[in-house]
């Protein structure tokens, strides 16, 4: 496996992501070459000071970062020589088979929109992230590369969460649910009941639509929606898991009789904490493209950075592209032999 | 104060609201007239069951409810006696000063706004939800009345949900936020883009935007947006507290030691059930129209109705109306003066 990971732009400078791709080489024996895209004299120096020298790593230099503060495509347009596009043509050349990035997202989605094209009869590329509960863990997407969908796109999305589920997560037939406001065929948006229709008419083991309240219930394994709501939703998940941790901690550190109980109960609180962590997989895929785009959080520590390099590396061995061809393929031409009954012209 | 209660609808029966009615007398002396609407014989049977006989309680007569199945416009056309349409048409005449119903939500909402009309100046209702955090509380809306929101209607539910932390929870200079996907003024949809732009320029303590990580991190007191977003937002948050704390409670029960630690710390668990509790509120008010609306869950018990009957009281006497009747009214006033650059011809 050939991988090209982007090692600037990260929040916590070059050396964390490159510590990381050195745990990534010393786990995973399969990866045969893996290209550190930035600064070469960054990251000459962040190699020898943690005395990284393994000769599967060939470093490729460029000069530019795109920053968090940049706009994804003006910025794109200007710095042609950061280390974004660098990676992604890697992956476009066939150099690399995928591309792990926890740089700005927008500009991950916007370069290797341009570079990699979507797949064949996919329009728009989406996030999938995978979300842990008590008793399953679902796919959420798309979660912030789509912000203004169409019917189609959230179909896609359906296809494309249930091949990552299926392939990735090991869920036999797992269930996609449309995220609206109720159960009822008739409760939603334009564009959900829109997506309603297409669903139903395609091969997939589709429940209709789920609501926030089925989310951590082991009620559905794939949740598609907009971009926009997606992305709301992951980031309130996270900040009410951290504020309730937080403030569970404050409530058990503030008299000495709820410190011992708390200590005698932390398992319990442990293995909560390690299966929510989300460095457990530092990454989240950029679906639909020709190329497996790993997109890592912008945060992301050594774990998080070996652990979305390994995902990189399943998605790569999975060919969940080809499948993802097929099946898109498949459901297209069902829906072109029929007449959709769209409450709007929004299909794509 | 007189109040109409809607006591058909409700998930769990007549009886249980009613019951809800009896504390509500029993602990608020201000309560000049309690209008119990619904089915007249199953009334007073569940009346006379729990020997409910304050004298200020009025049976008015309904013969038909609307259920949860009910498509609301369809239901309202077809079911001109329902509970709903009677117990807000109390209002509408002057007999009643606030509606309380746990009732079909798209019910309320449809029949309230058609009969009341929406205040002078406003467009649309919408639901406004307390959600409390660790270190605030914040005030969420709309939480599903209008799906399809156009900017003028979030910059309305920005001043009213302003208005409600500030006259009823008691925030001095709320903060109110637009939620969106990034902070920054350029991210969002078209939507929200274009609700920056009329929020920032009327009198209001407006943040910006604001992303779910802010939501439960004491950044924000009235998150504003659609009610597809809000009602998603608002439902996945309440599953991921039951989930998280079921999960907790299993993981606590797994060994006798960790059962021990979990007594010991008891007290700091009941503290946060005790303030998450949904029951603590009972009901959200439908904000933007002539007269007092409050939404009770579908599912509420006795407590959450009494508590829902205090809320309806406490908008009455604060006379909330007419201050969100000013604030509309002076925001309007402003935005007419400008040429508003906006994205889309998307304002109502």
């Amino acid at each position: 496996m050939r991988v090209a990971l982007d090692v600037m732009g990260a929040d916590h400078g070059c050396g964390v992501v490159i510590a990381g791709a050195k745990q990534a080489l010393q786990a995973n024996k399969k990866i045969s070459e893996l290209f550190l895209v930035g600064q070469e004299s960054q990251i000459r120096s962040a190699m020898a000071q943690i005395h990284f020298t393994d000769p599967r790593v060939k470093v490729v230099h460029a000069s530019e970062v795109l920053t968090m503060e940049d706009k994804p495509v003006v910025g794109l347009r200007k710095k042609k020589d950061c280390s974004i596009l660098r990676a992604v043509e890697l992956v476009r050349q066939g150099a690399a088979e995928a591309l792990v990035s926890p740089g700005n997202t927008g500009g991950v989605v916007a370069a290797s929109t341009i570079k990699l094209r979507p797949l064949p009869g996919v329009d728009r590329p989406g996030i999938a992230t995978v979300i842990p509960a008590a008793q399953n863990e679902f796919v959420l997407l798309d979660a912030g590369a789509n912000v203004e969908c169409k019917p189609m796109h959230l179909l896609h999305y359906a296809i494309m969460g249930s091949v990552y589920s299926q392939e990735i997560l090991g869920y036999e037939s797992p269930r996609v649910g449309l995220l609206s406001i109720g159960t009822e065929e008739i409760k939603g948006n334009e564009l959900t009941l829109d997506a309603f229709q297409l669903c139903k008419k395609i091969d997939l083991n589709f429940i209709g639509n789920v609501e926030g309240h089925d989310l951590f219930a082991n009620r559905v394994d794939v949740v598609v929606c907009d971009g926009f709501v997606g992305n709301v939703v992951l980031k309130t998940c996270e900040s009410l898991v951290t504020g309730l941790f937080e403030w569970l901690k404050r409530e058990l550190t503030k008299t000495p009789v709820r410190k011992a109980g708390a200590y005698l109960a932390r398992e319990a609180f442990r293995t909560i904490k390690r299966r929510m962590d989300p460095d457990a997989y530092g990454g989240a895929p950029l679906l639909g493209l020709n190329g497996n785009v790993m997109i890592a959080h912008g945060s992301a520590r050594e774990r998080a950075v070996m652990n979305a390099i390994r995902l990189a590396g399943e998605a790569i061995q999975n060919h969940i592209n080809r499948i993802i061809t097929e099946k898109v393929a498949a459901a297209n031409e069902r829906l072109a032999g029929q007449n959709m009954p769209l409450t709007s012209s929004a299909v794509a």
